[in-house]
């Protein structure tokens, strides 16, 4: 039984919170946010108790460090975390800086840091069950990736003016994914962009539809097309071509109900919330933590976080440029 | 290159003509149509000429006969061309009373006739793929099937009221896919009905739905679901379970189109004409009744006719008793 | 907060137990078994005590009692927890005797007992919501039902000696899907069967194949197919076909996988273990469990495990005499 | 009644052959092939007459020219054929050579030519509908396009080692369905490609898989993905993502049939043979040459062609140089 303390009450910290109080390996033992009630709620609602920073990190009493709170303190506190000792489960990213967050990755390896970088998309059982798939040579040799990944809406204009543009906040996921089923580094990226859905996402500077490829020393090539608008739900869909032909996970529906009508048959609608859609995952990665507090290496860390950002920052370079861009 | 004489140029009739046309092996030589026109403008449409039976029967000139007029004439021409040597395609039904069908049977068989009795779902590159995994142990040893076919939409209650009931009319054809996928002659036989689609077919003393169980000496059992309504195009569609899975046919789209929208993702129609749907059917019996001009045996005759109308006549004595019914 | 005790510490009593504890609205209070290891096992896994049956039921303690025992103990722990006053969680079947059950139903009906069968697949996302749809018109008026459920592999042999038959043991399910979804309550039963599967399970008195139709009096005809393997996973489909089209639930897959190979496009396997593939589903009740302990009537209860339990006994009697019989 | 001349007895000279002889509206009247006894084999099947060129051209015989022969004889028979006033039908490419065919677009232009230019995929049922159901808004405004077209197994090496390269030879098809779909000309074109399938493809310097992305001026952005060996049969798919959801066309299958197993469930194999796969492609496209020949204008015609080459050479000059290329 390992005893956390959740830093972050907000929404993804909620679900935190449940997944460490239904898992039977793991303690909610303490709440950390500046919102004092948003804590003392989550804490009586699970039976722990609300404490500051210092207390978390202090002493013995806590194992792990969940850092849920928002995306300019993730760096902070996962190297205050493991400067203490602790196990740290971060929220992605790690930082929206590249230079910062190669610094920290030398810190934290100079410590030893225990970190895992919750990039929830490793956890959720389809992509994992394509990942064992792959390395289980059910394609023969992977040649290209097809990823894609429309968002059902765009979120609110306010919240991307500040969200470090569609690459670092978006297709860092997708980036994430391609680097962990390519099984070879991508080093040159060429990215194509377009502001499609929403003019007032041009107004803040950013773009609502891109199409990138990543390409690896050995050739293979990744495809990444992303929107923040699908019309449809959540399209994350991934196929991967071999040598011995194609796998690929498509989409989740609320039900397997079908229907059929004048116009033909139709499936019941895709999930459209990313709570649901990745509920599982979510699950799974803490249960990953709990195997991290019994010693395991994190099958993800912060070096993950810092490979994905550098493609996203030479993404970014190469929708300027118009050329293929080296990492 | 054989040539054969039509016997009959309405809907059906034309079908056969055009594929009798476009097959390198077979030449129509005649129409035969008490209707005059309707046979001379085929006739032009396909350079023959318009005849009548007895031109078509005496002499050496025709080599095969189709027999594509109304069901009521059809028994009567099958006999007399094969009394005059002729190789006969016969639209289904043979017939619809059994005893004349039976007797018949025994004259064919005396003159050693070659017969091919149209049942044109055997010749469904969907359905005769099934057969053939079947025989080859796709799914083990057969132990149960389950037949689905719906029509799109009832024909005229005109129509109904001389068809010979629902069973011999409509369910023919799928007593006649179920003794050929089944591989044993269903022995007994229950089925239930209702009145459901139009008060109008219970009218003329028709039903326009019915469950039906056939079972064999060995155990298989057979379910089929007749309706004279889908609602949503053809639903003809198969289940066949055994010892060590399941194999089955699914309906046929439009095309391969799906559009995703917020309701889900839509397939295209199902198609909804039955000239439509079985218009590779009738190229492919066609093909092989050129097979049986050149010697081969016919691979539904007679026979099969008069054993499906057997159980056509079990299945309405059992659902006026309520109770298995013996063939 | 509702205090539960639960009674039967085995397979399914564990996962209530985990569906109590992870409830916010409800307490694992007690736990009573006769295996006092099996009991202090999963006391100590959810912080409850163990009990008995007096403590359990004598005062105020308990608001509501988990009946999870073996088959033949449910009907009189429901009897004595209603009497009690308490709210009672039956699993299915309330007992395997019509005669009992319908009088132990005038009982509970005199008690005004809140007694909630648990028929685990009414609460299965994928039927709840084919439930739904057809009462809210999804295919207009239904007319037809077809139910397929096909275990994955037959139970052993020595259990279904005493299991109690086909019908009433498995087919049991199907018979209170189908009065759930026809919406009218079926007056005739036909049923047949057969020994396909294995001949161990006819030398104990059984069978393992059946096909079975209900009627009712509006004419409404349902189908259901069971086996006792499917050979490849769980197969408990529906389809529902009504005025204006059709409406069904499909099986459920592992992941969302597809792989292409020469052999064409191949999906992930069905789910092939009632636990996994009803995880859900025993959620859904527990937590519907919750509402009838604030008050609620139960959605299913015992008045239903007695018309089920009749619909089987007419099966029963219909395959014995081979035809409809009246229920 | 139109009268054909037919320039190439070869393999796709044998298909236009069949469908000239199939149509009602259009007569096969002579044969023109270097290898007098392809061409006498063919006329002797179809009943029409060998002949040579200039008794193609001259007089009023013949009223359309189906250019069907090697593909560096094509622009010469198109032009001849249009300066003698025919209406063509000419098989995809004009000519691999932009500069020659833009020129020879001029004169055609000039002399009012009526050329169908055969892409055959915009007769493909499938693809048609799509481009339909686009025009009419089945997904609001157009924004993105992934189209994926791998084929079976590469060609021989020789034949490649002459083919023009990878864009010119296999994308041009891609490249057409692009500018059909999007509706607006694409611009800007990036590409990068690897030779992952067979090293000897790249021993006669060409590629064997691509990733091109085409850029119009109003930012909509099209995916191509090209391999020249899939493994599992044509992969030719096409996704169009629009404000208001998506479309897309799947693979062909070679029958409906289904099997479920152990592994899970296994659609039957997709077609893996070009001229099957387009088999009714090639019957609409010349259906589509007797309306050309009745006077309607070409849907698609040597402009197109000359369009598709701009974007095949852009994609080339796009993969050497690493940036994006306008076209």
């Amino acid at each position: 039984m390992h005893s956390l303390a959740l830093i972050g009450a907000g929404r993804i910290g909620r679900i935190h919170a449940a997944n460490i109080a239904a898992n039977p390996r793991l303690r909610l033992a303490m709440i950390v946010d500046p919102t004092t009630t948003a804590a003392e709620e989550l804490a009586a609602r699970h039976g722990s108790r609300v404490g500051d920073i210092d207390e978390a990190l202090d002493g013995g009493e806590i194992d792990g460090v969940v850092v849920a709170s928002s995306t300019d303190t993730h760096l902070d506190y996962t190297l205050r975390a493991a400067a203490a000792g602790k196990a740290v489960f971060c929220e992605k990213p790690l930082d929206q800086n590249l230079a910062s967050a190669s610094e920290a990755a030398a810190t934290l390896a100079g410590l030893k840091a225990r970190v895992l970088l919750a990039f929830n998309r490793r956890f959720d059982p389809n992509f994992a069950a394509l990942h064992q798939r792959l390395a289980a040579g059910a394609v023969g040799a992977l040649e290209t990736l097809h990823i894609i990944s429309h968002d059902p809406a765009p979120p609110p204009v306010s919240y991307l003016a500040t969200s470090g543009g569609m690459f670092k906040d978006m297709v860092i996921h997708d980036f994430d994914m391609a680097r962990w089923l390519l099984g070879e580094e991508p080093d040159q990226v060429f990215a194509t962009t377009a502001c499609l859905v929403d003019p007032a996402i041009a107004g803040v500077g950013d773009v609502d539809t891109a199409k990138t490829i990543l390409r690896t020393p050995g050739g293979k090539l990744c495809v990444i097309s992303s929107s923040r608008r699908s019309g449809y739900g959540y399209d994350q869909r991934i196929e991967a071509f071999g040598s011995a032909g194609m796998i690929r996970v498509g989409n989740v529906t609320g039900t397997t109900l079908e229907t059929w009508g004048e116009g033909g048959a139709s499936a019941d609608r895709f999930q459209n919330f990313f709570l649901d859609r990745y509920a599982t995952a979510y699950v799974r990665e803490m249960a990953h933590f709990a195997e991290v507090l019994d010693g395991a290496a994190p099958c993800v860390d912060y070096r993950d976080g810092v490979a994905a950002l550098a493609l996203a920052e030479a993404a970014a370079r190469s929708a300027a440029s118009g050329r293929l861009e080296s990492v």
